[in-house]
């Protein structure tokens, strides 16, 4: 057993170096560089890109089965229409970018650059949706917005310019219809996270913590190596709240009028953000087979005077695997040693790796070298397809169970605010408290423990409650409260 | 022949025609709503943006092939950087949209947000660019910018936002190599119009009229049905005047240091607008089948009583149709007529529209009808694959065919301004003259015929010219330059 001095300082190491790590990795990988001249505000690279561009290649296909239609609003929304819903302005009104001048003439309204879209969409919402016949109505979009962070800004993960941001708006004739949209955006989510490899918890956020306008708001989070939480999705039912703001509504079957029901649902480049932490080892990232924009990259490993021709070798390997539906790469590079070429593959996270020398060439096989285990073996081959495919599977799995494993082993439900806290203190992750579900006691635990309510467990878990007292304030607790370190 | 008073006439309509027509295509076609709450900012509509997407996977499939690889710069641009390159800055800063606060607080540096991204891009490449082993140094994006318009707005034609703004840059170690870049552009931009079905023009732009910062611009026109021109892609050669500004030097083989060669080029949805004004006709789009998001619509026509069902019928030619790679869809929305699905899908440019009655299904034929030439002809059943791909390519063919004789039955030669002025009178369209070269000339030449002098040929007719005199001045030609009126 490591004494509490050591684990301590373990601890903060670890925490550190994740920060450290994760910042390094941003550049190292080629996601991002964050020396663009304003600050919170980076350029994705090509390889950064090409991997969120196949996660939304993932959420595209979600929308399209479920029938959301893609639009494109402007990123600009005039003050007036900004200013209609109380509570949002309240929650966003301090962080808003303004657009007060076009060349030297100060416009007659002022602009925001949108911090979300809602102020931006429900006006011609008004516009649109006539009848019960138009519901659900159901929209996307992916967009860049806007959102002049005062905190610590971090790539991809706290940002003044979001500019993968995925929103999507519904409309609904009824409040079941609504929370009928709320359980298929969660299985959209679900089906997502897999093909990320995450596993993940959603709670229903505290009053205090809603979205600025919303009925309520759910949110989806993962556990860093650090043990904060980030949240990576959020689900939210506006109730009729911006329908009465915005006018927005419909014809009944029987000809009377009411207002719609609305939800939303939001993502963005935090997913990236998610895979590279959750799955990142010592040696760089390591991505998930489904969104690797390289799943396999051949390094031929030629040998002075050999007979045997690696590179064609690789490259007929290439072909192979190419027409089989694998992205593939061969690293043909000169003067570049095979080491150095691992190491760079590695740290961009490539899941799989094919190693060939003169004497693969000769016996008529392959070493493959798997970057999540870094297992190598060798294979045959004719049947290096089938090898390849079963082993990007493995990964796939594998990427899961352990991150599985990680984040149930980082959530602990405990009676007591001491408990808690020296969860808090040992190691960081998920600390579940019963809760009165007062919003004073809540606040109070929150300051207590250093640390935010996410809400409590979504699904509601009623029956594990009975019996149980507010670790607060001892009476009867109503529900399991769920505290965390969040980014 | 008519009269010149009915020619005019007729002409009059025919422009009014155009403008009403096109105003009415954008909404009527699903492709954008024009009433957002700010002018000249409009909200992508879904069907009209799957077209636009379609466009664009050409363009990316087009950057792949070439090896330009995507990035993603944020649209803000802090002034100080804004400000390194005067022509520039001369050229873009009247219609600048300026953020100057964050919440209440006033920005220590303002920031505009992007009309074009040189100025955000070039300190990067600065950062980027290190020696000649980085060059060629090819990168491109497609993203929102602003440009805050003074005169009349039209959708996809003349915004404030343009939303689907594609700008590739690239960096080389000489003028010739910048040349060759060029070249590739000009072939790609050829690719990206064969595929829209687009017979262009390329012009050298005047010195008055080229990119702010460029040493010399291209422009690539297609002439609309009112004779107006739309410039639908730019090329520029840089030289080193950006490299200078934003300092992008770059280390020699021989370890000297220079300045890079740098090129741009630009697209964007004003190629929607071209492909709908260009094939459009009075009945609405006629999309060409490359970027159709539904090349083929059946639509069953049902009889009472009849033991025959259409409805089944139909979806399993879509089954085959979709099996063969086609994008088709199936309008079996009861209650409405198929006249009415006819008139909704012709709106919307669907190139095939499949008919199928219970006499086909007996038959087992279907009939299949063109929207570009209205032609309808019944194929048989076991033949629909083939005959549907087919009639797609005729269809492509003559979209091609049609618009090319349209655009060369108006381009006129002619060697007096006399001349050219009837021409703008009696027709619109381009209209070429010889020219001193001296901008005084070319500048008044502008002011009498009221048109634009898009520039000289592209590539340079030298030959032509011999003997001509200045349409103006009477001197001795050197150019040939064109003129018209533009969008």
């Amino acid at each position: 057993m490591e004494t509490n001095i050591e684990q301590k300082v373990k601890r903060e190491r670890w925490s550190n170096e994740f920060s450290e790590w994760y910042n390094e990795m941003i550049e190292l990988a080629g996601i991002q560089d964050k020396r663009y001249p304003v600050k919170g505000m980076n350029v994705w690279l090509p390889y950064g890109l090409r991997i969120m561009r196949n996660i939304e290649n993932f959420i595209h296909d979600e929308m399209r089965r479920t029938g959301h239609d893609e639009v494109l609003f402007p990123a600009l929304i005039p003050e007036t229409e900004f200013e209609k819903e109380a509570e949002h302005i309240a929650g966003f009104h301090g962080e808003v970018l303004w657009v007060t001048h076009a060349g030297e003439r100060p416009l007659d309204v002022r602009l925001i650059l949108r911090p979300t879209s809602e102020t931006a969409m429900y006006p011609m919402f008004n516009l649109w949706i006539r009848s019960h016949a138009d519901l659900p109505f159901k929209v996307y979009q992916i967009v860049n917005v806007y959102r002049y962070e005062t905190k610590h800004t971090r790539p991809l993960i706290r940002v003044r310019e979001i500019s993968r941001f995925f929103e999507s708006h519904t409309a609904h004739d009824n409040f079941e219809d609504a929370e009928r949209q709320i359980k298929e955006d969660l299985e959209i989510f679900d089906n997502l996270a897999k093909k990320l490899a995450l596993p993940y918890i959603v709670s229903k956020r505290p009053d205090w913590d809603k979205f600025p306008g919303a009925f309520y708001s759910l949110g989806a989070e993962v556990i860093m190596p650090d043990g904060r939480t980030l949240q990576i999705g959020t689900m939210h039912n506006y109730k009729q709240n911006f329908a009465k703001a915005y006018e927005i509504t419909y014809e009944k079957e029987d000809g009377t009028h009411d207002y719609v029901h609305q939800t939303t649902f939001g993502m963005s480049e935090r997913l990236l953000a998610a895979v590279m932490a959750v799955h990142g080892d010592d040696n760089g990232l390591v991505l998930p087979p489904t969104i690797a924009p390289i799943q396999v990259v051949i390094v031929p490993i030629p040998m002075k005077d050999s007979p045997y021709d690696v590179n064609a070798y690789a490259k007929e390997i290439a072909e192979e695997l190419k027409r089989a539906g694998i992205r593939v790469h061969v690293d043909d590079r000169e003067e570049i040693r095979p080491g150095r070429k691992f190491y760079d593959w590695e740290i961009k996270g490539v899941p799989l790796r094919i190693e060939v020398g003169p004497r693969d060439v000769e016996s008529k096989k392959a070493v493959l070298a798997r970057r999540d285990t870094f297992e190598k073996f060798t294979v045959e081959r004719e049947k290096i397809v089938e090898e390849v495919r079963k082993t990007l599977d493995a990964i796939m799995e594998n990427l899961y169970a352990r991150a599985k494993e990680f984040l149930e082993s980082h959530i602990k439900r405990v009676d007591t605010i001491e408990e808690a806290k020296q969860l808090f203190e040992d190691r960081r992750g998920v600390v579940e408290l019963p809760w009165c579900g007062e919003e004073s006691c809540g606040v109070e635990m929150e300051e207590i423990l250093d640390a935010s309510m996410l809400g409590i467990p979504y699904p509601e878990e009623t029956a594990k409650i009975e019996g149980k007292k507010c670790a607060h304030c001892g009476k009867e607790a109503k529900y399991i409260a769920r505290f965390a370190r969040t980014y």
